[in-house]
């Protein structure tokens, strides 16, 4: 399984002559990249501005490289994708559903009765309520499309959406698809993370960054818990601050909590604690992420009936209503998970594979931030040192040391992993250039893989 | 199965004091209604102007009627979702599909190889040429979400597109996310639809008022072949007159094509009639109608490279990707329905559901327009009585005349069809009064069950 890995230097000018991805040159926004090639289309074929900037986002640059990777198959540690399969009674669920007419048809726009029940029970007990299952749920096409509907059903051209670096990149196109300016407050590492394994924990978010952010035309804040990529899961203290905050200011509070089976400390819930920030949350839910089926594309979003009938609305015109078989396997996850403990089966599992992995580290001599929560854990590159004569194409040339990092990786040792400064504006991605994110949502053997690689890099540690 | 038919006066007064769907009062844009509840929400919890108005659509009107009906279970013939199954060899490739691991996880954003191909292959021999599987190909969320995709990418605020009426109502939402302003472009039934059996072909567009509909922010026109609700299946003649007008006024061409294995008559695809109109069209295809599987949200996309990569972009933002298993699994259908003749079955199928459901207008002295492709069918009900002194609920009693026909169908015979005039600006909702919407895609026995109810219509034909 594991490839020849080439002589470095030959290596580094290899890939100067490789097909380079679409060339982009002038940084024009955060995050958007123009092609230098505009082509007078003619009326009818013009796109339209929003997606006219043709983005060469990171996935595509990381996905790119390791298609080109001289060693072959890349170990792949960037995406967030499982390794492996769905439970089996899970799978089995979804077999089952497709035997069945009424699980092959549309389901109702909201989602179908037996997941938003199961979802409502699932939730209630962290809630100081019963959650109504016909009124304060909505099933989605994955998170990804419950955020967009919750932008779409709230925010209007010129509206303000705080969200804190780093972010999960589909944030930022979600709120922009329907006018909203993004205000970004940046969460920082503590100073010294090169020199000592430090905690997810210890990024920190700045109250008083976050409240001077907040002007007369801030609609939402963007929360996320566990949070990708940092693996910090936001202590009570914390979202209390927060949640008054948004309470004080009439905000309206998006918690992206896709993460919500996986967390390794003491986990809470925003909207759980009060009345008055619960009326101000939708709390956001992903069954991929719970059951490990990513391509299955069921989301969801709870709460008040307030909001979740206009974020209903909007997802009934966005996708009319999301996948039904795979809605109804999620209901029977849901109803069997916990008799099953696979909750608390599924969170030790991750737990392991990451502490783990993490080893790599201490025998390398680097640093990690150990994650509270999620399958995400950045390591501190900045004992790392490249080799000055090493050739990057364009393409990563102009980009901060972390995407240099990456690319060298997965030319060099094969293993593909994620530069964080994607998810930072250009002003405050110095915060993240020493630092590498790592899925460990893969098997167990391509974990060992994975570190065998890695020991490649004893020799380029000063 | 059938249940009692209850006195008709005794139900008309029920009918009047049964929870009535939430009120509309002001008619303010075509089909959108306010509530007359406007609460003070406080900032945070105004919805944008978008989904503000709470929308009573047909869908939900006819769903709450045929829960309301004192007749259960109800005949549905309303919406169209399948009756029955996806043919086996397609749900046992998704059942295979759910056993693979990288069948489970997120698949490209574009769509899985495997399906883009299958698909290629599919449709290129309608085409001059070999369609590009990796360029010209693109896996949506339904057709639904590919609509919207599309109109993201190439319409701006202020921009206009081109509708024919009667439309398929998403199109109206989707184009004005994005800003979009419809104009509406009526099409016609002959005139003496009420007195003779008529082909649904016999529905005209006044190809004089569509090129006088066009201004200079006109930037795409939608068409649908063949026809829902009409059941129409354009001429090779017509579609050449609509894509010249294109081409002249460099117009993009959306054309749903989602029943396109439904054709009863010789089936033109307008992106294969030039290369100048190829160049202006995204062809629409949905895998649900395919294969009988509404529920999956598979849908693709096909035309140029400069257009589809803007589709993929905004696709990419909006759903990020689309459903795993089920992409591999309608993959397999489109290599294996070929060969297994299931096209051709499923055509023979309709067809024979559609004629003999269709008997029944015959029976009773009603006539028809029979459709040249598709699974609906328009029913005139110019002769139908309503007794003068029935009770129709507010939502009914404002509305056209089909809208109390499908209420009285409801209620008194246990018959759910959908009033076609939801399908026009109110202006031109006269066009179809007198016609109902019937969806044959059900069971045999339900479509006997249904003529057997309908034939208690009897009493009310002059
Ligand atoms: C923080 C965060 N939110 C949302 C999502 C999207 O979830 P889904 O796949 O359910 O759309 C992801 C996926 O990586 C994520 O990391
Ligand atoms: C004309 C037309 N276009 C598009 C669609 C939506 O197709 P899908 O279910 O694939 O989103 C429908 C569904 O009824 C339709 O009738």
């Amino acid at each position: 399984m594991r490839g020849k890995v080439p002589h470095l230097l030959h290596c580094g000018l290899v890939r100067a002559a490789l097909p380079i991805p679409r060339a982009c040159t002038r940084r024009i926004a955060p995050r958007v990249y123009f092609s230098t090639r505009t082509r007078d289309m003619g009326r009818g074929i013009k796109p339209s501005r929003r997606f006219g900037a043709q983005q060469q986002d990171v996935w595509s640059i990381i996905n790119e490289a390791a298609a080109a990777s001289p060693i072959q198959p890349i170990v792949n540690m960037g995406q967030g994708f499982f390794g492996y399969n769905p439970p089996a009674f899970v799978i089995d669920a979804a077999k089952g559903a497709l035997d069945r007419v009424d699980c092959n048809q549309y389901s109702p726009t909201k989602g179908r009765p037996r997941l938003r029940k199961a979802l409502a029970n699932a939730y209630s007990p962290f809630y100081q309520r019963a959650i109504d299952a016909d009124k304060e749920v909505v099933i989605t096409t994955g998170a990804n499309e419950g955020m967009l509907s919750a932008f779409m059903a709230f925010v209007e051209e010129g509206d303000e959406v705080i969200v804190f670096e780093p972010f999960f990149d589909q944030y930022i196109s979600n709120i922009e698809m329907p006018g909203g300016k993004v205000v970004y407050v940046p969460m920082t590492p503590p100073a010294d993370g090169a020199s000592r394994n430090t905690s997810a924990g210890e990024w920190n978010l700045d109250m008083a960054a976050f409240e001077a952010a907040i002007t007369d035309r801030t609609r939402m804040v963007v929360l996320n818990t566990p949070h990708n990529p940092i693996g910090k899961v936001f202590s009570r203290a914390e979202l209390q601050a927060i949640g008054e905050i948004c309470v004080k200011h009439d905000i309206l509070i998006l918690s992206d909590e896709v993460y919500d089976q996986l967390y390794y400390v003491p986990f809470t819930r925003i909207a759980t604690l009060s009345p008055k920030i619960a009326a101000l949350t939708l709390t956001v839910g992903s069954g991929g992420k719970v059951f490990y089926c990513t391509g299955w594309r069921v989301g969801w979003l709870i709460g008040p009936e307030e909001l979740i009938k206009y974020v209903a609305a909007a997802h009934t015109r966005i996708c009319y209503s999301s996948v039904s078989p795979l809605q109804e396997a999620t209901a029977i996850g849901f109803e069997e998970a916990e008799s099953r403990g696979f909750f608390e089966e599924s969170k030790r599992e991750m737990k392991g594979k990451m502490d783990k992995f993490n080893e790599i580290w201490d025998e390398l001599g680097l640093t990690y931030s150990d994650p509270e929560g999620g399958y995400f854990v950045l390591a501190n590159f900045a004992r790392v040192q490249l080799p000055p004569d090493y050739v990057f194409p364009p393409i990563v040339a102009n980009r901060p040391r972390d995407f240099k990092l990456a690319w060298f990786l997965i030319m060099e040792l094969g293993v593909a992993c994620i530069p964080p400064t994607e998810f930072f504006v250009p002003e405050n991605a110095h915060i993240a250039e020493d630092w590498l994110r790592f899925a460990v949502c893969k098997e167990d053997h391509i974990l060992e893989e994975a570190k065998e690689r890695l020991r490649g890099l004893k020799k380029y540690i000063k």
